[in-house]
């Protein structure tokens, strides 16, 4: 195939550059940047101009097809609907886009802009690139999410502001070296957090030295001042020093550093573990491109949700690629806190959509975040003022055993069959102000593909009166106080099974336990069976988790069918889950309507991505996101299926969660069921053991390339 | 401490070789099986004497106290209760009994046998040793454990009785050699049923290939034939051909080993992934002691629970070793299946009691079933006529790398703090016929203890008629099907939360949400609260999972506060669970009460060790068992508290488990709730990162010791 697009076959640089899925490059971004500013009526319009994101326009599906079949990895013609006869060649991809979102620190008003990269000399490498503006348009009535900037210039703001100075030496604080000014969302509570003015309601720390930057200031929340900002003019609108809350004291418990940094002492006696590939690792990787264990999926990342797995097929024997999934990624999160009290109330952070969980993505150290064999994906973004910035090491790939994954030994002989598992681990971390999150997709080799959340982080706390408990939290340390909240996670998995890239022939189906009936087929009384149920619609497809009959749902192939006849699947089995406590009334649920199930299912639409809409902070935008996408109720029965698993948990603070919470881990998982006729993990080769490798062990004492080692 | 036992205080052999924990020894095995079977009154009575099961009775908790403060580690004296003045040092420990289950092939009774061990030669090593019987009862109306000497012998008597081989000529086999005959125990459905005769109900398989040991024989289940063995005298006492089901077609896909051998190809794909320990690891291991990162405890194995896990403690600070358990272990597990149809409905397994989870343990092969440095430990057992034989290596200990312990990354400095996970995972594997089960204790370095159940093996399949499909479960090959089922599991834990051994000052906590009613304190709608409620008595502790308001259940030491005035307290937090999805008058549920709810407490009582009775098979015994017990409603205000916690899953058929099913895991967390006054986990010390240790690579290259490898 690839051999049949070399011969003269035009293709322009996009092409044999960048896979139309490949997140943008530095260049593209700082080209999309100076196309959008450039295209400003005025200087002062040029000058007031922040953006906010640019991100890849992704194309539609018959685009991706089309690469897939001929420019890109895995070379796949089959992908294309056929033609009359045989499938035509296309002689070029479109042209890539790039889609910015723009803020007006003049005008207060947000736009959204689409560039299309044009091409000079395609023929000599690093030819330099032109954008050409495809659309603007200004959207009324929202607020795009805040940046770090903002969030520093709003601490110097509130830190100037002679009043809070007053504020603070009433509590004993001079020094402003000490205060850390936390900008929070306002979210929407009322009119008065309407969108037509920019805000920001802080919450206010104390340090207790000015010298040391690790001393976890989060340990003594300032409570009883009232800040509003307005972040377009960065200025306080609002200022009240309302209640007159001690500062708790200095907690010794409160830092996380090392041993005497921390006021501790260390553990000595954790020996070092190493893990060793010396022969590298098992996977391929070819730009974003991935193939491992019959897996192949591409590798993106987005501001706002940070990575994304494009294109998840699966090499089953002769039937070659099978598609699993178009596109998985965490699209939304919110974190609703359960304290009635300013300014708890106002604690319902979404993480994606009011900060970008991508924008605040770590950058990753061999043999700390990640051990092993590691590769590592860059991701570049723009700034506030619209300069590149790079996240280095900011996705992790690599590969982990994963203990047994299946034995059996015969009784009669004694002669076991025994497999290991390995897996292949995708992840980012992101920090929203107090809190941690690592994203991990984990692909096994019997077909699965589990997603986990992992949360870590400062829990984020108020301070109580002396002598004061609350019923809304725990108290975790003399006059500290946690309150209590949840997290919920949306995954947006755009689902494939089977399917070419856009073809609508997947539908779900819920599965639940009935008990049988007694009677004379039942005499027993010990049957129970599977029912399954097609979920029809969009309004019948809003459904709740329910372990107790074994709820799980299904989407499968309305035309393909495994070796018993049954239409091949993969089900989407929950994890541990839960539901909003706060009342079916509460305010931040009009931006959260995606919360009050545990699954939705919708037929693909293009511009269908973000559950709680684009823009969910500072209002409510009724008309937007899945709650209300899902009112058109679209047929299900035969369809491109996306599905939106919501899933969270229940923090109850533990003295414990202090001062850094261990990770709590948190998922789901996506299993075939019927979409091979038999286990795929059979083929897995044996391991010799211990003794057969006695001698081997001049592996290990070869020298070992950089890369391959890291160390525990 | 230690020195002080030393100065003229006599011990006898048996506390300073064996502590009053650790499992028999197979000396101890012989010693006791020839001490009861001198007991027979007649030659023809001890001939007819089969050994069930040999064990330790474990002693009252003083002793364990005793033992402990000092004769062994941790040589702790402040395990014991203060006398007035100083404490006493006892001069011996009693001791060591053994508790054996006899059955008469004769007379078809069980007895229960306890041996004393006496001493000879104190002072000289290998001494002999000698029992004593200290009592012997007749156990009325009971059916011990089945023995796998017995399957073979039901086998031959099967495959030797001519109607047998009619019936299979009918269904063209002729050669016995390819059939299986794998004995069921019969439960209780009737009093047929009864345990007057020792009943099994064999199901039979048929393989294709004669000389072919590792064939998948599960894969042509013979159906139609009635067949009931009497045990005792080793003879059939029923037997029909009711119905001619053919053999279902030979599956192409039904075998499991490598490459070839299968008739497949195996991946070629998969490098060695090696984990190396250059300094050993981090765990110290004396005799059945295990001592790592601030956790110690002991090591058990019984025939009937396989792996014991006695006097989990955690050593913090000046604190010193805090107690949080005294005994963990698998008590009993029960797989009903649910097809009202012969035979299925007679499925419904307790593998514990009718069979011995530790009994059917695998011996585990390095690099095979276990990856890095491995500590094994042995366990021996008396065999069905008597004699001792070991399992080599069959328990595992080892350190693994568990990823992200935790991580936090501020956001105005950028600098990072982040610790890598390691957790000691003890674990061992069991097959009872078909299926396999790995049971896992895993600590972690921030407090948490996770019990882990691993499930795989093949499916217990039954033959379809041509065309025929069943709604009871999955058609997995042509004629081949595998009925719905639900695996439960019981584990008990003999908790002692900051408890002295023996001291009875734990309570149960239930935690729930509440959510707060709307109204001037909660005008935002947002509010929730943690509501606890001590369960006061057995009656009240019967309790279910209710992950909506995310309920679990904390053990609090009832005297006992951390630094803000909270009583200690660890909590269960369960993981995904389920309940019999059984008619509630189903004929298994008489024999496992315990299966109706997730949770039972129970205050500690010596005998109370197997929710369905310590004899299951063929017999409801509804006045023994944990359904019974709490009937008596004990007082659990303060209480030396056991925990019973049953967990499940229902497992609908996949064609992806056939042939052997893909590991599945199931559990549970304790989890530290307010224990510690911060997390235990912030003095692991951070890892150096990758670029720091590229000169460290020459550790590797030294010469790798024998056991400090494993290869994948
Ligand atoms: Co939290
Ligand atoms: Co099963």
């Amino acid at each position: 195939t690839s051999s049949a697009v070399a011969k003269g076959v035009s293709m322009p640089w996009k092409t044999r550059t960048s896979h139309p899925l490949d997140p943008l490059s530095a260049t593209e971004i700082k080209v999309a940047v100076a196309t959008v500013r450039a295209a400003g009526a005025t200087p002062e319009e040029r000058d007031s101009m922040r953006f906010i994101e640019v991100v890849l326009v992704e194309p539609e599906k018959h685009v991706i097809a089309m690469a897939d079949a001929y420019f890109f990895p895995p070379f796949q013609p089959s992908l294309l609907p056929r033609v009359k006869g045989r499938p035509v060649i296309p002689s070029k991809l479109p042209p890539r886009q790039a889609r910015l979102i723009v803020y007006s620190k003049k005008s207060n008003e947000t736009s959204i802009w689409v560039v299309e990269f044009l091409e000079i000399h395609a023929t000599t490498r690093g030819g330099h690139h032109r954008g050409k503006v495809i659309s603007s348009k200004v959207i009324p009535d929202v607020q795009p999410p805040m940046d770090a900037v903002e969030y520093a210039e709003c601490e110097a703001v509130v830190k100037d502001y002679p009043p809070f100075r007053e504020a603070m030496k009433r509590r004993g604080i001079e020094d402003m070296d000490l205060v850390m000014v936390d900008a929070w969302c306002v979210g929407y509570h009322s009119e008065a957090d309407a969108p037509r003015r920019r805000l920001a309601k802080p919450l206010i720390f104390c340090r207790t030295e000015s010298d040391c930057p690790m001393e976890n200031g989060y340990a003594r929340p300032v409570e009883g001042i009232h800040v509003l900002v307005d972040m377009q003019n960065m200025v306080l609108i609002e200022f009240e020093d309302k209640k007159f809350v001690p500062l708790p004291p200095a907690d010794p418990l409160r830092n996380y550093t090392p041993g005497e940094t921390r006021g501790g002492v260390d553990r000595s006696d954790v020996k070092p573990l190493l893990i060793i590939q010396p022969e590298g690792p098992s996977f391929r990787v070819k730009g974003h491109y991935v193939e491992w264990q019959k897996w192949s999926f591409r590798i993106g990342f987005t501001p706002r949700e940070g990575l994304v797995i494009h294109s998840v097929a699966y090499v089953d024997g002769s039937r070659g690629h099978r598609s699993v999934a178009q596109r998985l990624s965490f699209v939304e999160m919110v974190v609703p806190y359960g304290d009635p009290n300013e300014p708890h109330y106002r604690k319902n952070a979404f993480d994606a959509g009011e900060d970008g969980l991508g924008k605040n993505a770590h950058s990753l150290k061999k043999g700390c975040d990640c051990l092993g064999y590691i590769k590592y994906f860059d991701s570049h973004f723009t700034n506030f003022t619209g300069g590149v910035e790079t996240i280095e090491n900011c996705v992790c790939l690599h590969e982990e055993d994963h203990g047994m994954l299946w034995k059996h030994q015969d009784w009669r002989t004694g002669l076991a069959e025994v497999r290991r598992s390995r897996r292949l681990t995708v992840s980012f971390i992101c920090t929203v102000a107090n809190y941690e999150y690592g994203f991990y997709w984990h692909f096994y080799q019997d077909g699965k593909i589990e997603a986990e959340v992992r949360l870590t982080g400062i829990l984020s706390v108020g301070a109580l009166l002396p002598g004061e408990v609350r019923k809304y939290g725990t108290t975790i340390a003399p006059g500290l106080y946690a309150p209590v909240h949840q997290h919920f996670f949306v995954a947006r998995m755009d689902m494939a099974v089977d399917c070419k890239p856009g073809e609508a022939l997947n539908q779900v189906v819920e599965l639940n336990i009935k008990v049988e009936e007694p009677g004379k087929d039942n005499v027993h009384n010990n049957a129970f069976y599977a029912e399954e149920k097609v979920l029809k619609s969009e309004l019948q497809a809003m459904r709740d988790c329910s372990p107790l009959t074994a709820r799980h749902w299904i989407v499968r192939n309305t035309r393909t069918v495994n070796r018993t006849g049954q239409l091949t699947g993969y089900k989407l089995v929950p994890g541990s889950n839960c539901l909003p406590l706060a009342g079916p009334e509460a305010k931040f649920l009009r931006r959260a309507a995606f919360l009050k199930h545990n699954l939705w299912v919708t037929p693909y639409a293009h511009n269908e991505m973000f559950p709680g809409g684009e823009f969910p902070n500072q209002n409510p935008r009724a008309g937007e996101g899945l709650g209300s996408w899902v009112k058109q109720n679209r047929s299900l029965e035969e369809a491109d299926v996306v599905l939106w698993y919501v899933f969270g948990l229940t923090h109850i603070p533990r003295l414990e969660d202090w001062p850094v919470m261990p990770v709590e881990h948190l998922g789901f998982m996506l299993m075939p069921h019927g979409f091979f006729n038999c286990s795929p993990a059979v083929d897995v080769p044996p391991n010799t053991h211990e003794s057969d490798i006695k001698e081997t062990n001049g592996v290990v004492a070869k020298p070992v390339q950089n890369g391959l080692i890291a160390k525990l």
